[in-house]
């Protein structure tokens, strides 16, 4: 189906059209967020106040709704963003980090839901959360179910979307209801760096803005995210050093190595 | 008293429960708090809307409340959460950034005191405000004051408090009111980098989850924070690169290395 | 004008006398920005309730304010903060990150400039239209337009604030409305690591406090910050690792690599 070719040719087009990127996300991965778009060859922005989302949509060539430090001016803006983006015709990303820990939350990702994101990147307990309330056992922000087990709650969540759903984990899951990719790139390193979920999601962002066709884009995404997380496996000495490593690879990713290298079947 | 053994086993003991420790804390450091949690084994969350935190604290393991930026939001969050956790009894612990630099700040403190934290870390010039109002000589965010000179204000507010109290600095002082530890370890680099104080506290908030006697787990906390910055002062060309290695450093510490470094007396 | 010895007293003098710089910024860039003005030798405080800024900006040495992830809070926190540091004389610094993006944005940047600021601090765009409603051609937090681009809007804007302007970009442009600078120290890949103009505009902010003369000490920061991309460029494998190199260089920097590297004209 997808072949590496097609892949990278992804990864070239978000290095050539340089999308700007715009991030209502959490204060956690802000940095780590902006650094990652930065890296891929986007250009993020992080605007988040009601006051002006709605005209900052309008400029922007793609949107990433990240719920995980939620409060109640970021929630409108989400919510006046999001009905801009669609307005208008512009891509949205949704990443439901921790959906299942508080009604409040589960609440309002039922609600981002429904106004049909382009993509929505979660890891395994957060998919099934948003597909089958209550089914995830997610852990704070930690995963409790593997990306696998979400494989029939990401189906149907892209069903009642009609868009992407991506569950990431050891094996990421990425399905647009009819067809189903799985990706084995990736790095357990990666769950020992605060954000990186998160910023693979911007990530997607900057993807679905270059690409039209979104399993595509996202499947490139995760897998070009995935590559450059062994390599900078291979070049670090822990957590701390993963992370620096983990941007200058995602920056230095040639076609060679990412033809080599990726995994998606 | 607290042999490195001891210490030592708080340590493991972290990383074998894994505990979710539920931060509400400042904007500047919580992408490195959360990182310093996984490095010492921990689940990191940052979770602070007021609608959310009451249902949260129940299903995490311990609370850390930092009142470095507050705001408005921000205070209320911490006073349900705080409450929460007294009335669940979930274990937490209080960072007073710059306790002294407003009366609002002071104020927002006292009330934070008075409902009883298992620990609280601070600078010298934090723990002296804390104690005995006006008279910590901080500077912003810095102190004025060395730890040891918050020797009998931290014994008063233990006792006061009925919890641990540790001030930092080159030399750290904590005690339960009757015991008193001191630490040893640590670095001039770590007052180089932002946020080291406030993740160290987050890393107080994994070991009181992992270990009932707080005295223990406060100062294997600050004793094993201590020689990872020792460690990682090896290894570093200044402050820039000295923070990646204090979480390599963090992350791959030993029970050898540990134990041949650590000074606790 | 300025040789190189009157801008290394600069450096010296920020080293010396630690000032305490009171920010109010952005989520993205708080702790790099935190981390740059510690390598310079400052002390960082970041305090945006509006409950607390009038009590703290009477104990700080400078202001810097940031406009770049506003909302409602903090607009007020500014507003009040820059009242009462022009009260008290206090020199504080403008960063209008992404003026143009949004009507806004573009009222309270020109009510912040209405209130004379010692320093603005901005890319080529951002200068234009602050200067010159609507001339900018910024895509987000980027630049459209080359520093230079901005020489003549500088020197208006210089003129009506009373204040130090500097547009920064590959060759910056530093002017006080009479007198002209040209700062060309900098490398490519500070665009490429997201708040790297938020942290110089931090440390301006450092720079202001220890050193009367504005002009002097917006050249002295922006070239220290520009001398040590250059010497972090030559360190780094990429965006990732150049952001550690960075704060090492600017920690490290010693005279005569000052000296040798500095290009100001």
């Amino acid at each position: 189906m997808l072949d590496s070719s097609t892949l990278w040719a992804c990864v070239e087009a978000v290095r050539r059209r340089r999308p700007l990127v715009h991030n209502i996300t959490n204060f956690v991965v802000m940095n780590t967020s902006a650094n990652a778009l930065l890296a891929v060859g986007a250009s993020p922005a992080m605007v988040h106040s009601p006051e002006e989302v709605t005209e900052f949509v309008g400029i922007v060539d793609s949107l990433v709704v990240n719920v995980g430090t939620i409060y109640s001016e970021a929630a409108s803006a989400m919510r006046l963003a999001v009905e801009t983006a669609n307005a208008v015709g512009k891509p949205w990303v949704l990443d439901p980090v921790a959906a299942g820990i508080s009604s409040y939350r589960r609440q309002l990702c039922a609600e981002l839901v429904k106004n049909g994101p382009r993509v929505i990147r979660g890891n395994g307990s957060e998919i099934l959360t948003l597909a089958m309330d209550g089914a995830g056992h997610g852990r704070g922000v930690d995963s409790g179910d593997p990306a696998e087990a979400a494989t029939e709650a990401a189906t149907i969540l892209a069903r009642v979307t009609g868009g992407v759903v991506a569950a990431t984990g050891e094996v990421d899951v990425v399905t647009d209801g009819s067809r189903l990719l799985r990706v084995a790139n990736g790095h357990p390193l990666l769950t020992l760096v605060t954000g990186m979920g998160c910023s693979l999601t911007a990530v997607v962002g900057a993807f679905v803005a270059a690409e039209e066709d979104a399993l595509a884009a996202t499947a490139a995404a995760l897998s070009a995210f995935g590559v450059a997380a062994e390599l900078a496996a291979m070049r670090c000495n822990g957590p701390g050093s993963f992370q620096a490593a983990m941007f200058d690879a995602l920056y230095n990713l040639d076609r060679a190595t990412f033809v080599e290298k990726v995994r998606v079947s």
